[in-house]
């Protein structure tokens, strides 16, 4: 029988935006001043929060891109399937860590154990959007009409996304401020979604 | 007259999803370090960490288990009455306290009190979640075509799963360690949700 | 031009959702114990939580009553306007105080101050609540089959509970413990919200 | 092809409604009283809240006036694409800041550097608001009805609204008093959104 439960992508897609919309907001929730009782203390609480404002637009940016993405790959989508579900709660795993990490590195941004956590926390968003992805093209999900060949280029992309944050990982071991290199390098790299190719012979 | 207030479950659909979807991502919010001044008091906060994260994803994958459920249960619903409407509020109200006993439990994972807490949280959930299911089934909400005996299977899973939190609320008093098998085999059982089974003679 | 901008309520009823699901789920994270080292400490902390909890569960509800009526009344609305979207964001205003007033309260049970402020909180609402019903009953938004009696009735009651709410301010003055009376009254008064009466001549 | 990925509007609005849902309860989590033990403590406390109480109304205001014209915009939007998209989530950087200047101001709501952040919040808000309506218009994206005059008159207000922020900014290094008159009539001019003018041709 078609008419399946999981054959609607619809809730699964509001679930994704409810829970991508709350994460961008509860990390605005940490850019938050220490009580101050003078003015220079006041100055001084402003400019320690400059790195937890440098995470946040970093972090901003990944999510707003993880969410285009998305957004794209179900709009592509035929139908979905149990598992696909599962896929999906898992990338919304990987990306409800952000806020912890996003606060993590803006506290000590000059410590390899945060930069490498951002990274790899990073670094299994791109892993568990990957998975997602592939388990779409090999089960045939998307429409008859879409060009297989974007998929090619895109996978190209997360392997290079994937390696960045691999690789930023690593420099933090050493010196954090090649690793912060590696984590800007990648949404400069995604920031324009991939185009929809249409077959040559679609209608 | 058929077009009654509560025939649509849209609307219990998207509230329910709203609030899922802020449980898991406010549950986060308590994954903080608190402010640290030298290298190994950041280390030893973030190993303090570790329990509240290991209760993070027991609480995220039961809560994700339970979204998928509902998801599936509401899409075999024919239509709502006001009963449900106030069924589904009743299992809400239990999940809206699952940040709170995975906080507490994050925070004491050694004690009774909290290990007990967590169980009886999880357990009323459960129970709420099959009170929903019995009253569906009992007035003939699901569509026809649905095999009754899946349902059954579903029952006596939900009464496991009711035990095996009753014991990890009784085990604590004793020793928690016994707790956590017993809390940790609930998402084991649900992970992968009862597949629909049509009738035979359906289309 | 019948095709009018605010001809559809979807999305104010989709954003009172959003909001009040938030509003719930933000107050059980103030039910939050304070640090504590010792296992005394602990099981203290838990004890003081007790008013909190109390406060959480009757908001809770009277937010769950809220949610029900808004729900229903939406359902019944034939189109909108300008003028009801304002007063709905009025309504969702005073909702918006909901988590401060019971976080308020619930750590200070025994003041005038904080009781009579949760008492005005949720006069508010109902205040609120009834100038949005007024308007739709005074403009003709309902469908044309449903009985204007039960509205009546509806009306009655906004007035018993802004009454109840009002006692309950005035007496927190004198002594906390009947105030605390009159709030109970109000839930347990609009738990069954109005059964929809369709007019006999209505198909 | 038409049929492409970003025609609908639906999950851009639905993301939208979200986030501006969430920044609203998020500003309301700031109104806390710091615990207390005393009554006279309670009372000071609760003085102590008074100005992030007015600079909630405030945020929450704009916030309203701003969901309302987003709600306008979109209802009158043909369709969309990926760049439309881009400005969206521009938008929602600068409207994800408000919870955080609003909490700045109300803690310190006499110093220049709290109400010129408070201010330039809102200048980029507007600057993002408009350039996305800029882009609507000059894409053609409006329904054809709709009559192009109405434009000019919002595109006004809006220089008008920007020139309020930045003459707010700069008072504030004088002096906060005046920079308060000029953030209070912002709202003032917002609160009735424009009415649609259809064209007179139009069925």
């Amino acid at each position: 029988m078609k008419d399946s439960v999981f054959t609607s992508t619809n809730r699964i897609e509001a679930f994704s935006d409810g829970i991508i919309a709350i994460i961008i907001t509860v990390m605005v929730f940490d850019l938050k001043l220490s009580e101050s009782s003078t003015t220079d203390q006041m100055y001084a609480g402003f400019i320690q929060l400059l790195p937890k404002f440098a995470s946040y637009v970093i972090s901003f940016l990944m999510l707003a891109i993880m969410w285009v993405n998305h957004h794209q790959l179900f709009h592509q989508i035929k139908h979905a399937d149990r598992k696909l579900l599962w896929l999906s709660i898992h990338l919304l795993f990987w990306m409800s860590f952000i806020p912890f990490s996003t606060h993590f590195v803006g506290m000590h941004p000059d410590k390899s154990l945060t930069v490498s956590t951002y990274s790899l926390n990073f670094l299994m968003c791109v892993v568990s959007f990957s998975m997602l992805r592939a388990y779409i093209i090999r089960n045939d999900f998307l429409h008859e009409q879409i060009d297989r060949k974007m998929t090619l280029k895109i996978r190209k992309k997360n392997y290079l996304a994937i390696s960045m944050y691999g690789l930023a990982a690593i420099c933090s071991l050493l010196t954090v401020t090649i690793s912060y290199v590696f984590i800007l390098i990648v949404p400069l790299m995604y920031i324009i979604p991939e185009r929809i190719v249409y077959k040559e012979n679609a209608s």
